[in-house]
């Protein structure tokens, strides 16, 4: 059954609704909205087919689709294939028309993505953050170097119209303001979103990293569509993303997610600091994970070699390979880390009760970790939730700005 | 300015709108429920009143008043004040034409409230739950019994159109079951809800006792249209009831807010099982504040008198009187229950980081507790929130209870 397109802006409470005379030219906009979405989707297809899909009437259609040509959003490409009379004019979506950039800035690579109105990526561009790269107005530097080399190379020089930029740290995203970052350099109530657009020339929105990876999981992952979940990253950092009811949730003081902070069973008392890494983190971030395999190591009497010099991810590499020779002091490793992210896992299920929690991040998302972890899991007996791991893998983040920034675009699309 | 009135429905995404033959009917309907919120709030008021403060036309308003008088929802009461001219005919809104009520099933007592339309109290009543009487079906017996009492005083016998009942323990609300509750005897997946509809013969809603006081503090307290707060009710047991964007988060497993099952800082790694109480419950629970007060009075050598048989709120209460010979003692247990109180709010914080944090409860509510709770949770630098007392004590259940069944009803009391 064709799903009228139709839609009407309901007035936030107590606002009046619009004076009669604005509906028109608003049903017109909404229309063209709406046919340019399908139209996104079907691409290529003759106006019959979106008459038929849309439920709006032939005129309606004709009109939108000339409104939508002469902004340059659809071209006509030829005849299609007739099933009987005259072949139909078919329309194709101009998805070059203009293009989107995300950004992610972690705590040693900066990586870049430059999409076309599909989402479709048509460019990436990475960059070390070394020591001394890591102030914001290094990071803005790069970030205008990267979105340039992008650009020329897509042949989008001029067309990129939005940039949206995750920050590893707590983001005023109403403000554009990272207020704070410790894995990076000076990033205290830094006014990003103002930084880029005067930077970059172009409109730009801020948000947290592991915020940008759940919007990425949703949109294109695993977390496909779900209405509540929560996304968690473990890598260098520890955070979550956290979606209730189909929206993000930030909190009051932009910090909701900030496990790295939980408390940690057996371990004292903490008070939460700005500028310090909080316990959970430090216990099951990258960091703390090498620190208790070195403990391991040592405490066998492994002290050189290639092991002492393993990372957190190729530590639990190790452990997904039963035949490895440190498989089981690895396992080990994966063991302790699952035992403590389980009890993490725990406490969000007490405080939301999310039907699904995403495990990302370079070492969330190791497949060992999320069995391992589920089994600790199964023991309670309140708010289990299913345990997945991210789909998307490190592309999470950079999938999640580019969804933000075309969602900022689509607007202003219509000329 | 007058805010017109008028409304149309939203279909929800996908669905298609109403069909056009369909629309003056409904927003006729939406007038009319328009203009009986108008009523109840400034009844007594002229027609002229609410022409002016509607937006709508005089005939549309004439039009809804005719049909709200022969439901029986408004009444004339005579002529107003004149301001010139002829005096005009004032309206009422007639608020004993329906009645609602409200219960509470607590650890040791059923308390129920009944309301007008106007939400105004006009009975309570209560028993005792003692042993052999927490079953489901001896507590559906009390609440006919509760129910039938009030009804009679309130003259109200037949006009009872819907209950709201709190049940203390994890409450599916969809399907009107509540799965477990701890503190009651055989609550294990009862279909509270129709025990109710059936026993009582009226429309009925369940909800968790926790949830409902966050409805009540929300409605008519401390939390006054509060779209972000948590509520966290200290007594018996220990749980929290949670807004977000303006409403209840109930979880996937409807365990959302069940914190007494967090851990405590210092004590071992606990699996939470469904039929016994939590660790952070166990600790600053009404017995958990008795059994530290105990420790406390033995290691001073103080067994007997009558200091060792106060209930957990009498030492809050000692507190709270510095002239009291015992106030020393019993300020070192609201340290000790607020420093823990503390930890489990700055969870709370970094997951829902929430505006508002309201403190209620028989145990919960006492000021000191508040007050010693902010000095602890200001060492923390991230997501501190605004910390509240209850302003309706032991009224916020029923009050919530009152207030959803008053929502419960509004669609159907027009005839």
């Amino acid at each position: 059954m064709p799903t009228p397109l139709l839609t009407q802006s309901t007035p936030a409470s107590g606002e009046p609704p619009a004076p009669e005379a604005a509906r028109p030219t608003h049903l017109r906009e909404a229309n063209c909205r709406a046919l340019l979405r399908l139209l996104r989707k079907s691409s290529p297809c003759s106006k019959a087919d979106l008459v038929r899909s849309s439920g709006l009437s032939a005129p309606t259609v004709a009109a939108a689709i000339a409104q939508l040509a002469e902004c340059g959003l659809v071209e006509p490409i030829g005849e299609g294939k007739s099933s009987g009379g005259r072949p139909p004019d078919l329309l194709q979506f101009n998805a070059s028309h203009a293009y989107v950039a995300g950004a992610d800035i972690g705590g040693t690579y900066l990586r870049m993505m430059l999409a076309d109105l599909h989402g479709q990526t048509v460019a990436t561009w990475e960059a070390r953050l070394g020591a001394g790269r890591k102030t914001p107005s290094a990071v803005v530097s790069l970030l205008r170097e990267g979105l340039k080399a992008m650009a020329e190379s897509a042949n989008a020089v001029g067309r990129v119209r939005h940039i949206t930029v995750g920050a590893p740290g707590i983001t005023d995203v109403r403000n554009g303001v990272v207020k704070a970052a410790p894995n990076l350099q000076d990033w205290n109530d830094v006014p990003l979103q103002s930084l880029l657009e005067s930077g970059l020339g172009i409109d730009a929105t801020v948000e947290n990293d592991v915020n940008l990876a759940a919007v990425g999981e949703r949109a294109r992952g695993i977390a496909h569509d779900a209405r509540d979940f929560v996304f968690i990253a473990m890598g260098t950092g520890v955070g979550a993303g956290i979606y209730v009811e189909g929206s993000l949730h930030h909190g009051a003081t932009w910090s909701a997610g900030e496990i790295g902070y939980l408390p940690v069973a057996g371990m004292p008392r903490e008070t939460m600091r700005l500028e310090q890494t909080g316990q959970l983190e430090r216990v099951i971030g990258g960091a703390g994970i090498e620190d208790a395999w070195s403990e391991a190591l040592q405490r066998e009497g492994i002290i050189e070699g290639p092991l002492p010099k393993l990372r957190a991810s190729q530590i639990f590499d190790l452990a997904g390979e039963p035949t490895a020779d440190s498989h089981q002091l690895a396992m080990e490793i994966v063991g302790t880390t699952a035992r403590i992210l389980a009890d993490a896992i725990g406490i969000l299920g007490l405080l939301y009760d999310p039907k699904l929690v995403v495990l990302g991040g370079g070492v969330g998302s190791h497949g060992v970790l999320r069995a391992t972890t589920e089994i600790f899991l199964q023991e309670n007996e309140l708010a289990q939730p299913l345990l997945r791991t991210s789909s998307l893998g490190k592309q999470a983040q950079l999938f999640g700005a580019i969804s933000l920034s075309l969602a900022a675009i689509e607007a202003g699309l219509l000329c």
